[in-house]
């Protein structure tokens, strides 16, 4: 069993707020990433995928293949864009890093089964300080 | 005469549109970067200023001095806003990086004269692809 | 369950002896090391938590909350500091990243767990090429 | 238990190609990784270890001789190579990520076994956006 | 007058042999650059031009044109190649980090000379402790 | 004329403080870098020379030659030391970014001129937000 890791990058706006709260509520809870005119990160992925090495090619899974998915299902969706009005696999979730991360796992998934690898991680760095990890459960 | 750099950074939306064109033109000049719902970086800011050492202390300047200017000045003015719609000294001004570093320079340069040195030059990344830098002239 | 990241940074003074070795032993051992008066390191501190996600706020923790935390109970004490001779927690412990990982976990643990959450590692990077990482058993 | 982790780095020149292949299967399946010619990187090796901490030392290993072993067994070996032809633990292997790391594996296990220590894991990275990961099985 | 810097990478073998020297000759003088075999990078290079901003868009140069001009000139033509056996515009020149950079500038002023900007510099990374800067002059 | 860099890392412990002053001047001007008992960091400095290339050998220098002489004749003496007791060339000087910089390059240059090369500059980063560079003059 290898661990094969392809890093990608997008830049994307977006607020943390919810509108059923108040706007003070907001801030309290918030802080600075309430602010109602967005703001906007140069996001880092790590999508990490695991399998016995085919023998054939000594690839877990071509890298080429796993970038073209995680390309078209993610980056083509998110990149430039405004997480909490554009995309429509995060509609009505709040874009937190996390929850940006449980969304990326549930279209990613499949994707990679069908290639005959599992799907290990997610990792989605937001700032150079401020990272989140999500293994599936 | 040694030149001295403080790195800041701070995160921010904005769009490249001029109200003046149509969407299509906007898209067609601009891109992915003319988004109407936004997009964001976490930009890395260089400043570089320039003097003699202060013989007492070995310093061009006291870095906290350098850090606290700033981040009092644009920092605090930009982190987590929208650079078209939340910087008052951005008001009017595209917000491309180019224009983003000479207005930062307008901004700081009478801070830094007042200390007794010179700035040297403005160097902004928007991604770790592109950056760009800015001398006052 | 996702595992949230934060990360902080400190620079200390350090050095690896003990008093109940000769210098010629302490030298052998632990070679640049032992230098008497000191040398030190810009430390970088990854504090990695773990939770399931608030449902109202899309966090394992607020990410504010866990960067005080860090800050008051470590940064605030170590960060400008000797290892060896300034921090009441690491009294009679020799500053071998390994035992400063240790005595970090000790001082979070309780801390982390209070706001509900569960501290998962401990990874410091003592050098671009050398890092540790301890997960508190 | 303590993870302690060695970076090293070395640069090589590599193709993924099979013999028994026709020139258009390779291009087919390893693209421009498959260049007669060969291509090359600059790869980064973390070495990662795990036991107790020895009490006398608080070191994992010391990481001098970690890196001696990495150095004497694997990178003067690799460094400045062609992976392909000059590497004899290498012969008849395909130098995919993947297949690399699980000889570099076979090869650093049984000395950091010598030491009391137990291997962890090799991680390889290949390009900023590509990496590979093993943990013996 | 600002600087903006457009950052692309390519991955290649190369070695450091003059066939006018013997063998010995050429290790006492290029070591393990000489290796018969090839050895590689992962090159990252750093083309910085300048101009007025253009006032219609903000840029001095649209990067996505930069980025263009780049790749189709230089990153198509080295990725993943010889830079001693593959690439026409380094035919009979020693691929030093130097004579690249400044066969790089050779073939990149022109295009950006076409677009009314001035080539201010390439910089080539060969590897993270050595680099090369070239003004053309 | 080609600039060529090179890259060395030192760790070291140091204090801003003057024997002159009171203590509470020297926490007033230099604060937390005032520690009494030292704190240390991280160095990592990039020398920089420029020359023509040499033809037979496509180098300005041979960048094993300018390691060997950075290695011999800084590196060896600070790595591991204390800036302030330990290093003959720093002897009564106040080991300040900008003092340590200036140091170097009195140490350096006449040995970079008797390589028929020039000295360009001498940029030390002492974290990763705050550097310096001496041009010489």
């Amino acid at each position: 069993m290898v661990y094969v890791t392809r890093r990608e990058t997008f830049n994307a706006a977006h607020k943390l707020h919810r509108n059923d709260w108040s706007d003070a509520k907001n801030i309290e809870i918030f802080g600075a990433c309430a602010n109602p005119n967005w703001h906007g990160h140069n996001y880092v992925l790590f999508v990490t995928v695991k399998a016995k090495t085919e023998t054939g090619t000594g690839f877990v899974m071509n890298l080429k293949t796993l970038s073209s998915i995680v390309r078209k299902n993610i980056i083509d969706i998110v990149d430039h864009k405004n997480l909490n009005l554009d995309v429509p696999f995060m509609k009505d979730i709040l874009p937190s890093a996390e929850n940006v991360a449980i969304a990326f796992w549930k279209v990613l998934e499949p994707h990679i089964a069908k290639e005959g690898c599992k799907l290990h991680s997610i990792r989605l760095q937001e700032t150079e300080n401020n990272s989140v990890e999500y293994f599936g459960e």
